[in-house]
């Protein structure tokens, strides 16, 4: 499944567009962030998402994990949010 | 119920330590940060919490919620994630 990497710089309504969108196919969307910028864009998209898909009769919780991404050949620790029904 | 609140100084065990202590008391905790480092330390903290009560067999979740505090006298935006058993 593709995974939804935001950055600090992402509109939190596009990516809450983007989570609605891969939950309403997949049932499951997971969102990815490094840095405390791009974590709080992320929790903020998820929060707009689950507003979206409120409307459909859908109540989505987030789990927040860590986990381990290469970015230019180096570990880097990300946040990890995955977005499922309740 | 109490709420816990976190800033970009928290630390992330303590906070999930909290978070895990209110979760075996009331079954339900909510943590409130305002700007990015503290929203990104308290989903760390969430993170952290999950693999405490993962010990004790919880399977606990976030749901991110927008809310308005009041912050001497001025109205701030923070992040509210209601931690609850899945």
């Amino acid at each position: 499944m593709n995974v939804i990497k935001v950055s600090s710089d992402s509109r939190t309504s596009a990516v809450a567009g983007a989570i609605a969108g891969v939950i309403r196919e997949h049932n499951r969307a997971e969102v990815q962030a490094i840095g405390a910028g791009a974590v709080n864009q992320a929790v903020k998209a998820v929060a707009i998402a689950r507003g979206y898909l409120q409307e459909d009769g859908l109540d989505v919780v987030s789990i927040p994990e860590f986990t381990t991404v290469d970015i230019d050949g180096k570990e880097r620790t990300a946040i990890k949010l995955v977005v499922v029904p309740r």
